[in-house]
């Protein structure tokens, strides 16, 4: 067996990276929303200047970087290796928003869960030596996932109660072999579960099982359960997808408790948002998570808190086709130094 | 500076990982082309059996993984890490390929340069301890490119000569910790750079600037040059794309030679099969390099051979907004034990 893999699959750092830095720039919603004051910036417009909602994303991601370089004191050049991925076709958000840049790029596909994806590649980049720096970036836009999943905006089609609201946000985590700031410990990548969930107005119930399979291998693992955190964050589940891995759990006899929180449920207000299910897209727990959470870790709000990233794996095509939606959950065990 | 880190940004590998086999899996067109006989197996219905093209080239990748697995006498589940992706909105070829694994999986985008790119970060998983056995997997094929990229099949399209043929096919290769097979000894991470080229029917010339970037950056930081391979080998430039990666290195007084070649040129006969420019798509590489490549090197018709995958990271999407087309080039060095 691999000498830093614990039992079935979660993977042990021995040199503990470091997440120096973080920020998460937003849309108009979002800053409306519970957690607006935490966010670094947001953009009135969403179009955010730009001729396109796919350049408004890109303008977001360049941004959310920007702000992570200035807080850790870096430029992109003091970098070794990024991590990016989105939603769009393509990825072109990340592709574009990191053409000029110069730094070496792997580009990533994890649907909702690739700020965790880009987390651990960067963890297991720097825990290998390969690299000292290296930045985790994702992002969405409402405007151009609408588009591109669902219907053009003109077309005002109505959403089914179980339908969430894809988040504008970009978020972007600068991760380094040493310095201060929160550690990341332990990894557990996720594998595709697919209970053949075919309606795609309800990806928590798509992604929900993935979630609990992850949590249960990591807490089986580790011999650790929800009790040993102070916070158990899951991506983009929603309220209903969040309910459901509270239920799957309780089979497996684990049992979350007041310490668990779904990101979709926490950036937006449901008394005065309606965003039926919750908050969506690689944006909703890059920006949650980048500007939220890290931040109060640093300030020790919270000392040990795991992290999933939700995807739900799916095209528009392979619904159309008649597929089902296959999901994945990539976690990552943080703690504050 | 990272204590594997040579140069401005080749990794060299403490222990090198070593590819125990891999296979290819291809279409009709491929097979009759020059290097036909090398291909694990084929499939003369571009449907292969399924009622999509998607769920085609699916298949595809599944029959890919299931022949290398065969070679190296393993099963899916003895498969610590999964790397995979492909050309398809939201890669859905390979989130469906993978479904039914259960092993923890990595998507990634890196367009045509994902086999390299999988490879890359199979070797860092091992090298690094995480991981004891690796797969990197992608695929392509024409029909479900040519309707997502460019115009539907029956729309009868002409395509301009420095248009290239996506390659129908998929490869698969496994690489472990030890065993017998080709070491991968040395790898570059590619960065994006975009020459403001805006034709999509002109790739190679997009990606031309970013292989020559990385291998100049290899070159440099390895202290070697053409001379000391006996095979370097371009992933999908195409006819027009590896003449313009030869002039682009002679600025830098690098002179690619008799030994330099390119996974386009060499999988269909331009005099027998009308491909324009040459072959393309992430199975192109993937499929000429696990099918052919990798088990002549080792029966050591090569020794020492560097392979480069290169990727085009726009979306139809982009270029009808009047973007560039970024391009990227990932490489690993391979030797024959």
């Amino acid at each position: 067996m691999s000498r830093k893999k614990l039992g079935s699959g979660t993977l042990q750092l021995k040199t503990p990276p470091v997440i120096l830095s973080s920020a998460a720039m937003v849309g108009k919603k979002e800053k409306q929303g519970p957690l607006g004051e935490y966010f670094d910036h947001w953009q009135d417009d969403e179009y955010c200047g730009e001729s396109s909602f796919e350049k408004a994303e890109s303008f977001l991601q360049k941004e959310a970087m920007k702000y992570a370089f200035q807080k850790a004191k870096i430029s992109e050049k003091d970098l070794d290796l990024v991590f990016a991925g989105d939603l769009l076709n393509q990825c072109i958000s990340s592709n574009y928003s990191l053409r000029d840049s110069g730094v070496q790029f792997f580009g990533l596909y994890g649907a909702c869960s690739t700020m965790v994806e880009g987390l651990i590649l960067s963890s297991m980049a720097i825990d290998g030596g390969f690299a000292d720096r290296c930045a985790a970036v994702t992002s969405s836009h409402f405007c151009s996932s609408e588009r591109q999943y669902r219907f053009p905006l003109e077309y005002g089609g109505f959403r089914p109660q179980s339908a969430q609201w894809t988040v504008t946000g970009a978020g972007c985590a600068v991760v380094a072999s040493e310095g201060n700031g929160v550690k990341i410990n332990r990894l557990c990548p996720g594998a595709i579960i697919d209970m053949k969930i075919t309606d795609m107005a309800n990806m928590g119930a798509a992604m929900a099982p993935a979630a609990a399979l992850t949590l249960k291998r990591f807490f089986d693992d580790t011999a650790t359960g929800p009790d040993d955190y102070d916070l158990i964050l899951s991506g983009d589940l929603g309220k209903i997808g969040a309910t459901l891995l509270v239920e799957l759990l309780k089979t497996d006899h684990i049992y979350l408790g007041e310490n668990y929180n779904d990101c979709g449920c926490m950036i937006f207000d449901p008394k005065r948002q309606d965003v039926h299910s919750g908050g969506s897209g690689c944006g909703c727990v890059a920006s949650v998570l980048c500007g939220y959470i890290l931040p109060q870790m640093m300030k020790k709000t919270w000392k040990k808190v795991l992290v999933m990233g939700t995807g739900a794996l799916m095209s528009p095509t392979s619904i159309m086709q008649g597929e089902s939606v296959p999901g994945i959950a990539h976690l990552v065990e943080l703690s504050a130094q």
